[in-house]
Order: C-alpha cells, then sequence, then structure tokens
C-alpha cells in the first residue's frame, strides 16, 4: 500500500498533535476530575426523559447558535444571584464546555505576535490554544492573594513598550488553575482598575466558583464593571459532569458576533435540554452533596500531606475546587520525575507544565476530586514512599 | 453607562458574524431538517439510562480526544459494512457533528490563499468556513451524474497555472447538498483519477448516505483507495437528529494529528453513550423508518410540483436525503424573491446562496424533511399561488 503524501498540503499553523487514551495511575493526582460518587446520573436520565417529553420534537432542528434558552435564562438568573452580575440570557452563548469559549475568543482576538496575560500559572490545554494562534502568553506575578496588581501594571507597560499590543488578560479568579487561591475582593478590584487604566480587557474563567465548601465566595470581577470590559466564562461541567460539555460565555454584543464565527455549531441540544431541566430542579441540593464530598478529599490531602511530607513541602489550603499546589525546597524537580512517579504507581503534573516560562520545576498540582478519600490518604503515603526511595527528599 | 470600545482588539481575520434566532416561515423548505416524527425520543432515553448504570460514572472523566471507544467501533463496522471501506477505530475521531469535522480539515489544511475545490454548488456554512481561514472556494461543474471529470481537471489545471496550491476537492457524492444528485460509480473513479494524478486530496462527505428510500447504494469513493488520499466524514445528526451534534472524520494518523490540534475538547460523552447503545440495538430499523417517511414526503413534494408548476420550472427527483433542486428559466430571480417569498409564507433558499460564484439565482433548494406529506403538499401550492400573484412565473 502507498501511503499518500501529505506533506506540503498541512497549513503553516497547524501544529501536530498526538494524544493517546488517558492514562491514569494507580493513584491519580494528575487531572482535575471531579467526583463519581456524586454525578448525578439517575437525575439526569430523569431530567431527559421529562424534557424530551416536552420538546423533544425540536431536535429534529439544528439549535439555535447562542444555544437552548431556557437553558440561557438558568445561566442568567444564576449569574445574577450568585455573583451579582447584571446579565440577561440575551448577553449568553452556550459552549462545549468553557474551553470551547476561551478558544473562540482567543481565535476572534488575537493576531500572530499579540500578547494575552495570564497568571504566571495556566492550565496547559489554554496555554496551547493561546500558542496555536500565535499569540505570546505572558505570566503575571502572583502571591496568595491572586494578581499582584503592581506587576499587572509593570507587565502591560513593559509589553507596550516593546511595541506590543495586549490583547487581553486571561484570570481564574477562584480556586486558581493550577494554584488553588482565590482572588481577595480588593485584588479584584485594583486588577481591575490596572486594566481599565491600560484598555486591556478581562476575561475572568470562573469555572470552578461553585466547587466552595469553606469560607465566604468573592463577588466576580464582572460585576464591578459596567462597560463590558471583563468577558466572563463558567461551565456546567464541574458541577454536572465534565462528560458533559456545557459550558457559556457571557459578552458585549460586538464581542459575541465576533466569537461566534469561531463557534463548531450549536451546542449540543440533547445534553442541554437534560442540563436545563435538572439545574433547575435540583442545583444547589446537588452542588452541597458534591461539595461535601470534595471537602472530606481535601481534609484526608492535608492530613495525609502533614503526615507524611510535615515540614519537607509546603503546600496551600484551598477552600474549594479540585486541587492543591505543593511547593518542594527550590532545586527539587519534581518536572523531571514526573513520569518515573507516574509508573511506579502516582501521578501528579509538576509546576513546570503550567508556566508560560517553564518555571514551578519544583512544584506539582495535586487534585484530590476524583478518588475517594481514603484513596487521597493511601496516595499521598505512596508518594511520600516513592519520593523517599528515589532521593527526591534529599533533593534529586 | 460607558460602553468598552474593543475595535481595534479583534484579530484582523475575525468576521462579524450575527445570527439571531431560526426563523421558520409557515411553510419551511428553507432548512434541511429531518422527520420530527420518527425521532427516537424514548429509545435514546432508554438507551441513556442502560449505558449510564453500565459505565455513567466515566462521566467524571473527560472523554478521550477521539471521543468514546465503543461507538468508534459501531461506526467501524458500519463503515465497513455499508460502505466498503477498510477502517478500524482508530482510524476515527468523532466530532461535533460533521461540521466539526470539515472544519478540523479546513484549519489543518488551508493558508489564506490556498485553493479549496467544491461542487459548483455547496452548502453555505461549509463555504463560509474556507473563506474563514483564507481559502480561495472554486466550484467544479456538475450534471446529474456528479462532478464532471474534465472539468475537475481543467480546474486544477487552470489554478495550478495560476500559481495557487489545491489543498483539497470537498465533495459530497451521494444526495449532493444542495442539488440531490448521487455520484455515479464511474463518476467516482474518475473524480478519484483526476484527483490521484494531480496529487490532491479528496474529502468526502457523506453525511446523507443512509438516507435513501430509492434505488442502489453506491460504494463510498473512500473504499476505492487505498493510499489514504480520500478523507471521509459522516453523520450521526440525520440519523439520530440534528441536535445531538455527533459525527465523524476518517483519516490517516498524519492527517489525524494535525486535525485534533483544532478540535473543541472531546465530543459529549453523555450523547455518545446513548448514541452507540441506541444504534446497537436500533439503527437500520430507525433508519428504514424514518426513510419510508421521507419517501412519502418527496412524493407528496414530486406530485405537488407536477400539479402546480407544471412545465414552468424543472426540478430533480432525488432518490434519498431531505431536498429536491427547482429549476426555473433563466432570469427568474428566485433569490431577490427568497425573502418576500419567506414574508408571504414559504421559505426556500435560492441557489445563489450555494454558489461559490452567484450563481443559480432562478434555483432552489426545497427542503421536504421537517414538514408533513400534507404539509408539504399545501406549501408547494401556496409557494405556486405566491409566485402567480407576485409574476414569478413571468420571470420577474
Amino acid at each position: 500500500m502507498s501511503e499518500f503524501n501529505y506533506q506540503g498540503l498541512f497549513a503553516e499553523r497547524a501544529p501536530i498533535t498526538t494524544r493517546g487514551a488517558n492514562r491514569h495511575a494507580k493513584y491519580d493526582f494528575a487531572v482535575a476530575y471531579p467526583d463519581p460518587d456524586t454525578l448525578p446520573l439517575t437525575g439526569l436520565v430523569e431530567a431527559l426523559s421529562t424534557a424530551l417529553e416536552r420538546e423533544g420534537r425540536d431536535l429534529a432542528y439544528y439549535p439555535v447558535s447562542a444555544g437552548y434558552p431556557p437553558l440561557r435564562e438558568l445561566v442568567a438568573d444564576k449569574l445574577r444571584r450568585d455573583r451579582q452580575m447584571d446579565v440577561t440570557a440575551d448577553d449568553i452563548i452556550l459552549t462545549s464546555g468553557s474551553g470551547e469559549a476561551i478558544n473562540m475568543l482567543i481565535q476572534a482576538m488575537t493576531d500572530p505576535g499579540d500578547v494575552l496575560l495570564t497568571e504566571e500559572y495556566v492550565y496547559l490545554g489554554t496555554m496551547r490554544q493561546m500558542r496555536l494562534w500565535g499569540a505570546n502568553v505572558v505570566g503575571v506575578k502572583c502571591d496568595d492573594d491572586g494578581i499582584i496588581p503592581e506587576a499587572l501594571d509593570e507587565t502591560i507597560r513593559a509589553q507596550e513598550a516593546a511595541g506590543r499590543r495586549v490583547k487581553f488578560l486571561y484570570t481564574i479568579p477562584t480556586f486558581q488553575n493550577p494554584l488553588g487561591w482565590t482572588a481577595t475582593l480588593e485584588r479584584r478590584q485594583r486588577m481591575l482598575e490596572v486594566c481599565q487604566s491600560h484598555g486591556v480587557p478581562i476575561l475572568e474563567d470562573d469555572c470552578y466558583v461553585d466547587l466552595r465548601f469553606e469560607g465566604e465566595d468573592v463577588t466576580s470581577i464582572s460585576s464591578m464593571d459596567d462597560s463590558g470590559q471583563v468577558l466572563y466564562t463558567g461551565s456546567m461541567s464541574k458541577i454536572i459532569a465534565p462528560g458533559v460539555r456545557m459550558g457559556y460565555l457571557v459578552a458585549p454584543e460586538m464581542v459575541r458576533e465576533r466569537a461566534l464565527s469561531f463557534k463548531s455549531g450549536g451546542v449540543n441540544q440533547f445534553a442541554a435540554l437534560a442540563i436545563e431541566e435538572y439545574l433547575r430542579n435540583h442545583m444547589y441540593d446537588h452542588i452541597d452533596e458534591e461539595n461535601q464530598a470534595l471537602r472530606a478529599k481535601r481534609d484526608a490531602m492535608l492530613a495525609a500531606l502533614g503526615e507524611h511530607f510535615g515540614n519537607r513541602a509546603t503546600w496551600s489550603k484551598p477552600e474549594g475546587g479540585l486541587y492543591l499546589w505543593l511547593t518542594m525546597p527550590e532545586g527539587t524537580d519534581l518536572a523531571g520525575f514526573q513520569d518515573q512517579s507516574f509508573s511506579e504507581g502516582v501521578g501528579y503534573y509538576s509546576g513546570s507544565m503550567f508556566s508560560p516560562e517553564g518555571n514551578g520545576r519544583h512544584m506539582a498540582r495535586l487534585c484530590f476530586g476524583h478518588p475517594t478519600a481514603q484513596t487521597v490518604s493511601d496516595g499521598i503515603a505512596e508518594l511520600a514512599a516513592i519520593f523517599e526511595r528515589n532521593g527526591i527528599f534529599q533533593g534529586k
């Protein structure tokens, strides 16, 4: 069989993406999956059945590009109530996960060479998409209270001085992925002020905000702005299931009509019907149940780290979300050891996978959402044992 | 409220897309919707319930990027059996409708200025995507047997002589949208030969192939090639429901790994589970039922056209699919009259909407999938009445 040769036929910008099957270590702290035992499976089937009975014949139509109107209404209600945002269903586009919303904005706003700002550590899939469209991804220094406003101001000035256009700041202010902190109210205000002074829009990614099991909500950055400078995305993937791929974008009309060009058809109407019916009846009960499960897992991880890592590392104490951030002494090579740890039974992602500049080789994100609390405990003990026998605690 | 000004922040390539709510005329022959009465709603809910019971916990994982393996197995089996293709599940990526598959390939293979070939009339959404990525869309002359091989050869030569690179030929050989014909076996062979002689890959879009209610299947172009030169896409949207947004791409590894970079996350796992379980048990029974309904509607449209249009127009007699192609005398302006017809109660899309060159103003696509047979009859009578009272039959 002579293989047709496609070399020379690909677009210049098209990179090679090889993604095999998702592999899972025995103890998988690498990928941010939610709790499988609180997935609302029965509830979703019942909701779908009810919704299809009511309006399933409309599945014969292609869905409107902004997505199922009743689900957009439900999202708008929720954002007004929970995030103090002044929005209606018309401001919202449903997307295939929040990932599609982010990708649409990247494509609508990035010419090659433009700068997109992120926190100093950022989800690798987002960074990959930004670079695919030619962006310079520039991380902004953070501390435990969020992005440092002075650093944000300096970074924007430096990029503009170098003749580059800063197109937007992408931020996850609540349960930041991967760092786990939540930006304080004051920091949110100052971030917004700095961005206002430079005319730089903000894309606020609030996809983890419902996963709070401790402490008080901090209001959205979007709610502090009435000029349309803050774009906003969220997700149902975290409160229903990642597999449902349902997120949304909130943006002014002139942004929506650009972003829509980069949308891959309507979202799954089948999932939209089920989710709307389910959430309308069960949203907060379900979130409470899920968060109780997550809290127990976080507690198990904190306790196990205290027991097995003691003063040989530091780690964040997140009030919500699916992961914490582990910091080992400078010089420890968690990045280089990641594959070995996986093959010995414990998966994690090192900090350098999340850094635009490749920093954080001595840091790692540990996700506690998917395993049981007992498995979290056992896995942290195992990770300590693996580190011990491979000399990682000695800074190798 | 001072509105933040995004002008100057958008990417140069980002067009404005305004899509309102989908409007439907009283008699809607414009959009290619399937029959709502044979949507397998109860069957899908039952299938989802069964599938979630079996493996719903896996919804907590993000789906693998190629999509739910059992559904890829099912598609591979079907393509081997029905389309004589030599494929396995590993050759297949599930996509959000066949539209996403097409978009992924356009993005992976098009640099600005490259030529993409299509039939002389092509689905407007596909043409829009091609142009979004900078392609020159060039239509190739067709007759009732499909693309004319000599025209294909000449077109490729002319484009290459002009210094342009032809990246692929996009074709819907079965129940072509909008023309409705099916390319003959001989034409398929000759199209492939012409493309082979020029080193131009083919993207075969077979998304309507299951909707045959008359005549004999013609085998896929893909089955005639063992070099990987023919890429292939299909869809479950036509045999389940458009709202489920489930399609697939079959391509060699080196193409898949480029195309994957332009995929918006995994497909909806929730829909994939339901569809796999449903199709595994009911696929051919369901297709038969759907096609009996479609045949009755096509018959109603042919009869009504004969009665009310008589010798004042010609039209195709499709053996499957969702539409036929109406041709009025040259000079009749169906394009200019489209909005007026809509407001008087009958929707259609004029030929010029499907033509890269804006040809076909005296032609129109009429879809018979969604209305009942009685409504099809009434609607064609009404269309003739509208044409009559507006002087369209007099060539206005």
